[in-house]
């Protein structure tokens, strides 16, 4: 499949990696055509990757992973151009967090909105799916890095949507758990769970951890 | 020991009835001495079931449990006297939750703040520890229902107040895992989690299911 990624950052570099390595033809987008992170992670990822502009990723995908940092998501998807994105699959897996005061980070967005309603409202027309932002972008594609159990969630307006990326997260990135929060309001958990991600971070000096959800037998 | 429940609701009445099942000296306090949910607990949980004011509940125990309603903590914590929780572990199981506008309530406090770090301000004597907010009350005062592996938190400037608490917790409740969030602030990161507990009972349809912190082997 042909998939556009928004971001060059850890995330969106893990992603496209491991969708290349998978078989896919993968576009990097960023603000430029010639990003430098974008070059970089095409000469190195081989044949099947590619770089260019946010539209022009927006625009080579048929589907579109939304990995860019929370600050600049919507910036990215409004330069993707919302028609570029219609009918399509768009995985979100930012999260709305304003590093501008210091650490840690405040939530941007809480409690009425999310970031993942925000993308799905910028790109009316395309199918948005909010998901893996709940995990460290190295277990997101490689859920088997934690042997036992463990969840991930999506939440999204479009039932196929969801199927077809929870069908990748299963099959391609290893998950067994993927809980679904129902429609993109469920964006509004996942984001605001951050917190508590973090501080589980600085308790346990590791971003290599997750949660399982647990009911009694 | 003497202990002093503030809050006649459900997870009141759960934690006071486990602590007079424990062999404590338990009084309830509310707005009023006479509050019927209080006579009714006193009349069934026997001769070490107390009610009072939220003033006589904190006088009389020697540890103090927050367990109001999330829009009435802070009003509890003044009637009950800051003078009478002074020195004393203050176990805060409350969570901001704001049901003026409908379902889901929304967080009242967020980001920078956090209901917990309200109630150390407002009895800046006492020795807060916020715990147990993550769960339903059945659980709180029973892990075992769920048999596998899963998580509480706690969070408090004190760090004997949080060790004694822990081993409550441990001893007297069926915690296996009490994971230390560190500071008062760490009541930011548990009481945030709410709106992805409130997503999963939805997505889940019971509210008996917890989290298991999971790491790589």
């Amino acid at each position: 499949m042909k998939i556009g990624i928004l971001g060059t950052g850890m995330v969106g570099n893990t992603i496209a990696s491991k969708l290349v390595a998978l078989g896919h033809e993968v576009m990097m987008g960023s603000r430029t055509a010639n990003n430098e992170k974008a070059q970089a992670w095409v000469a190195q990822a081989g044949a099947r990757a590619h770089a260019g502009t946010f539209a022009h990723a927006a625009a080579f995908g048929e589907m579109i992973w939304v990995c860019t940092a929370g600050a600049g998501t919507l910036e990215a998807v409004h330069a993707a151009g919302p028609a570029n994105l219609d009918g399509k699959i768009v995985v979100d897996v930012t999260n709305p967090l304003d590093f501008s005061r210091g650490m840690p980070p405040r939530l941007s967005v809480v409690n009425d909105d999310s970031l993942g309603e925000q993308v799905q409202r910028a790109a009316p027309g395309a199918r948005v799916v909010k998901g893996l932002n709940t995990i460290n972008c190295n277990l997101m594609v490689d859920a088997t890095r934690i042997a036992g159990d463990h969840d991930t969630f999506v939440a999204g307006n479009d039932a196929e949507a969801k199927a077809r990326v929870t069908e990748i997260l299963r099959r391609d990135f290893g998950w067994r758990h993927v809980v679904d929060l129902g429609d993109i309001t469920g964006a509004r958990a996942t984001e605001m769970y951050l917190p508590l991600w973090l501080r589980l971070y600085g308790a346990l000096g590791s971003a290599d951890f997750n949660v399982h959800v647990v009911r009694p037998a």
